[in-house]
């Protein structure tokens, strides 16, 4: 009854992708199946397929930035149809019933089901997710750029509402990689001032291209330091230790530091300048459907794209190895060839 | 032309309180002298008198939750009349005009002026302070307990409102002592349910009666781990580390760690948790005139006073002794005998 389904999987912990089949079975009542025409990769694809956080099972097949059309539908699906361009991201599912789920916040279900987690994900000629989690997109949002948008855009934009961010407020991103060329691109069309932490002069010049308005050089701890007092709202989307101590002093009075990137290694907050400023530090993961879709409305009002570098989906392990090469520039899209 | 004030002034650091007289010198014209009747007495009272931060002064007279009523005031003070209850907490000015100030949170000042930081402090007859900065007392909050409020009460009380807390919301107190126990009223009156987190089990019925609906023992970490994913709110008045990765998580999804208890040993935050429940670490100082205003008025409305032992001001070294001793219950407050 169910879709044959031709993938790309790993048979075991960092080893290479291989072609790998699987059916998908039958389709629950608000299930959607999803031909994936585009996938992106993210780091966490990367982070899965080594199975660093021990979550990841095998065959592996990942993707969880996945564009395409609907293919299937449920019987209980009815507000989207069949050839409807819709994308895919970490999440796929959720208990739906719970106070987060029903109070919007179905990023934060306890239950909450992730695409390459347990199941298998984009790198595949189909998808399937609960038919919430397929969000379609609107006509000013291309299929290239969409899949980065469903975890890497989304993981950016959510803070931003979440914490009510003001367009006159004085923001900064640190890291510009996959999330932050996004997060540049959203704050500056949130009407904000932005500043870049970044390296080298040549990514700063990316940087102002990408939607800052102003570079601090990351490396530079005094650079750093000569910001004290300035920004109202900083996100970090790196996921090594930083000079922590340097930036929570960059902050204004109610200034928020803000981690979307996992560093492992605990941030020490000291309790004086944070009470002294009102200052708060804090995280999130993704969004919510409903936060995605807002996003998705934001980038074709304002030709918002995340900068894509494209391979073939069945050259998915030279995709790997460019970004484990850290050459990725910003965001690796796989295009459908499994077909 | 100014006022001789007859006060208490150690002469070095640690050192006892003595007889001490000086001259206010001319009023200025946004000013106010305060003939203080009661005074409370904080902790940080004792961290100034032993010069703990190297902020003190020397003849230092401390006191920073005055209560009492205006003596004199300036030539443009019009919204204050002469012998009308006021109070003054830590904070006795700001410059006025900063982002901070004219957008409400002057307690956020670069240039905030404190009331024992430089110049002399409500263990006297008299304390000045810009007229802002001397809050009128509600009929319903009495003289007796309204200092402690001025600056224990505005430190838990700023933070509710601050970061909306709902009445809907799950609360916890981390530490109830000076501060701590006028949380537990707050937040009940508050409309949230309410836990405290304490040590003893006769600290544990204070609690229930001070407003707690239900107690954690605070030193047993199962008893804190068991907590997992119920607060959207925990407040620690306590300085002291703590079990911190249990306190962040016990916060439910978007939840609140808000510090104000000024712990020296940074606050370890890993990054995962934090940002798996969009989880926020915070801290805050005193709070604003106008939030300090509509705290008196909350007190008023129901009824909440602190719990005050008090002594005469000439007894403030046996009060100091009382304190040091962590005997205090909860709050301190001396009465005026030096006129």
């Amino acid at each position: 009854m169910g879709t044959t389904v031709k993938a790309l999987a790993a048979t075991d912990a960092g080893g290479a992708l291989g072609a790998f089949e699987y059916e998908l079975g039958e389709l629950g009542p608000h299930e959607v199946d999803v031909a994936v025409t585009h996938c992106g990769i993210c780091h966490s694809d990367l982070s899965m397929l080594d199975n660093e956080w021990g979550m990841a099972s095998f065959p592996f097949v990942p993707g969880h930035e996945a564009a395409g059309t609907v293919a299937a539908k449920g019987e209980l699906v009815t507000h989207l149809e069949i050839g409807q361009r819709v994308g895919v991201g970490w999440q796929a599912g959720s208990c739906m019933h719970c106070r987060h789920c029903v109070g919007g916040d179905h990023n934060l279900c306890g239950e909450m089901e992730g695409t390459i987690v347990g199941r298998h994900g984009g790198f595949a000629t189909h998808v399937r997710s609960k038919a919430a989690f397929a969000v379609p997109l609107p006509e000013g949002v291309g299929s290239v750029g969409a899949g980065p948008l469903f975890c890497g855009g989304i993981t950016v934009f959510n803070p931003i509402v979440q914490f009510g961010v003001k367009p006159t407020d004085r923001v900064g991103v640190i890291g510009i990689g996959g999330l932050g060329h996004m997060a540049l691109g959203f704050l500056n069309k949130w009407g904000c001032e932005v500043t870049a932490f970044t390296s080298t002069g040549a990514k700063m010049d990316e940087a102002k291209e990408l939607g800052a308005h102003r570079c601090v050089n990351s490396r530079d701890d005094s650079a750093i330091e000569a910001e004290a007092g300035r920004f109202d709202f900083l996100i970090s989307t790196v996921n090594v230790p930083l000079n922590w101590e340097a930036y929570i002093g960059a902050l204004s009075p109610k200034g928020r530091l803000h981690v979307v990137g996992a560093v492992m290694e605990p941030i020490p907050v000291t309790a004086f300048p944070i009470i002294m400023g009102q200052k708060s530090v804090s995280g999130s993961p993704i969004g919510s459907p409903a936060t995605i879709a807002d996003m998705l409305d934001f980038c074709a009002r304002h030709a918002i794209a995340p900068v894509t570098e494209t391979f073939k989906m069945s050259a998915a392990n030279d995709a790997f190895e460019h970004l484990r090469a850290g050459k990725a520039r910003y965001r690796i899209v796989l295009e459908q060839d499994l077909a």
